[in-house]
């Protein structure tokens, strides 16, 4: 997955002011755009990985294969985009187009394979409130170097807070605006160089998220970026607050691999995260000793009840044996927590070659219990676990 | 599915003091309790639906279809709780807990397939943060009748503002407080009958709460509750603004089922609606006569952008006329919207023998393209037209 995150300089006064601005919905001149640019996006370390490869190959037609890449297989995109039909913006051809991007995916990092996204003359990231014709993509994002996203919007809130104060980045009592005020859906904060997402409950939730997400990264040029998702989840055979890096993501028949239908038609994507990251969080987690930190497999279901082996839902057709065989059965193939957004977040960060890590708080034991019954002000501590651990291995980065 | 919602009195002055308190986290007296449980609870028109029905016979194990119904086939429920030796609340015995609940299964409603439950001495309702042992449930939601779930929480509180108007329910100028105000991750609110929910977006975010909510109203011994989803959705063949009253659920492959996986089982279930009540709501549409209401099929898929063959997402590996060609076969199969909760949502409310039902506005004619392009006002006007037909129809029935 190429070399790790790049230390970045925290920004200045006036840029913060400017970024502030522009997060009010003013446009930011020309002039400040390309300072802005000048500093975040040409990096010497442009990671170009074989998006292809993140594919699993038994599921890939040859179209997919030749046009995975935008940077890599331009001539087979354009290709597709001709005989598709469909409409070009006005002033545009695909041979500008295309050069145009050759040039930004060498620098960007986050690869598209949408070949139409070129053809539209905006692009608007409804569920984001956010749109590349009324709002400057590379001046407000384009020095993004760590994107966290979370379930509940009040905990990436905190996170964001948090963070500013750990990395010395503004007034940490300041309120940090909503960069998605214009809708519940999503909430995102940004101070420096750190995004923070959240993205709601399931894997259609944070699907969502994670292709505007990329797309707002693309339009923002970034490069190196590293994704990382901070949650809760129920642990097995590990004790109440324990934090799981996931080696792998796996669904609910244990297999590390993600399944969704297209156009009627199942596709099947590697959920493979970045090991290497895996290995300096736990670094990170052994660095600040304050809470116990495995690396593990993550398994991640549709469902919170019946999808996770709970006797506690609505509905409950099994016996308290059956559910017990199964978590054991889990505990034996690897898994150490259960949520439900991994194996999605992993296929899409590998597909647009972001470097991306799970790292989750256990809130039960499985093994003894189902319901979530620690107080409230230990749960908040717990919760808070995955963030401290981020926050460290940022501090080392920066 | 049984007779129709039954009209119900406005709860007088006193009642929603003490319904505040109970919002509030102060518990009722016994006696208040027991005259909101007189007023709600016992109603001549228990429908006791024969759930066993509405799991697909082809994936029905026999275990399955003996303990479906609480209600129903409680002798063989006792005997998987006391196989499975799940602990007893103390001073509970398995026959005493059987009696209790065989009365009040007979007027409640609602049905829960979990014999489980009735052993836990507390039931705690997560991502709702509530919990049987700290709020008084027929005391607070005793007397529900309709309840509306839509994935925004802020338009959920607009439409509990709306009805609380139409229904001359209390000052509609007063905040209404958010039952759920402990967490983000869903928002709950309540006027006279009718309790509105959150659901975020996608399965396993809305199939969380309908456990939790399924759970709720059996606590609160409701009777005769109808359940209906008001939401956003992309219309095929239709013009923007239509809504659309959903006849199926059907998944992306056109198939009207539900599925999911149980202990690493795929178990599918069916996702049928109740006809007589799109009927009635097809009728109130027409009664208000402001915009256009169709009754038809609706898909309901498992992403927004690959998963509705749109062609702006972060990956597209198929051409535009790929994408027109499945849009048209979803047409030509009797689809007319597509949205991504529909299919749980009517799966779980047929097992819990809740009447229930989907109304949908269409915001892009995805026959015409993706992007969701109307100005703000117009969107908002549109989203307001599922509220108005509901709000018709609940105000027939009080």
């Amino acid at each position: 997955m190429g070399g790790g995150p790049q230390p970045v300089r925290a920004r200045d006064a006036v840029l913060d002011k400017r970024w502030k601005e522009a997060v009010l919905g003013i446009q930011l001149s020309r002039r400040y755009c390309t300072q802005l640019l000048q500093r975040s996006i040409h990096s010497k370390n442009s990671r170009h990985p074989q998006v292809v490869n993140n594919l699993v190959e038994s599921n890939i037609t040859e179209k997919e294969r030749k046009h995975s890449c935008k940077g890599c297989v331009h001539t087979s995109t354009k290709k597709v985009i001709q005989s598709s039909g469909y409409k070009m913006a006005p002033g545009t051809t695909a041979e500008k187009k295309s050069e145009d991007e050759r040039s930004s995916a060498k620098a960007c990092g986050v690869h598209l394979s949408n070949p139409h996204l070129d053809m539209m003359k905006e692009d608007i990231l409804y569920h984001f409130d956010l749109g590349t014709g009324t709002h400057d993509f590379p001046a407000l994002f384009g020095d993004v170097k760590f994107v966290c996203v979370g379930g509940s919007a009040s905990r990436m809130k905190f996170f964001t807070q948090y963070i500013a104060e750990e990395l010395k980045l503004g007034d940490p009592k300041a309120d940090i605006p909503n960069i998605c005020a214009g809708t519940d859906r999503y909430a995102m904060y940004k101070v420096g160089p750190v995004l923070s997402v959240s993205h709601g409950m399931g894997i259609p939730s944070i699907a969502i998220m994670l292709h505007e997400l990329i797309k707002l990264l693309y339009h923002a040029r970034c490069s190196n970026v590293t994704v990382i998702r901070i949650g809760t989840s129920g642990g097995i055979g590990l004790d109440i607050g324990s934090v799981v890096v996931t080696s792998q993501s796996v669904d609910a028949s244990f297999r590390p691999q993600f399944e969704q239908i297209i156009l009627g038609k199942t596709v099947v994507r590697s959920t493979e995260l970045d090991e290497e990251l895996a290995q300096e969080l736990l670094q990170s987690s052994n660095e600040i000793n304050e809470f116990n930190t495995v690396i593990g497999k993550t398994m991640c279901t549709m469902d919170f009840y019946e999808g996770q082996a709970r006797l506690d839902g609505a509905f409950c057709f099994y016996t308290e044996e059956e559910k017990m065989q199964y978590l054991k059965e889990a505990y034996d193939a690897g898994i150490r927590n259960i949520e439900m957004e991994s194996s999605v977040f992993a296929a899409m960060c590998k597909l647009a070659g972001l470097r991306a890590a799970v790292v989750c708080v256990t809130l039960v034991n499985r093994l003894k219990g189902d319901q979530i019954t620690s107080p409230h002000e230990v749960l908040v501590e717990y919760q808070q676990r995955p963030q401290k651990l981020i926050s460290h291995f940022i501090k080392k980065h920066l």
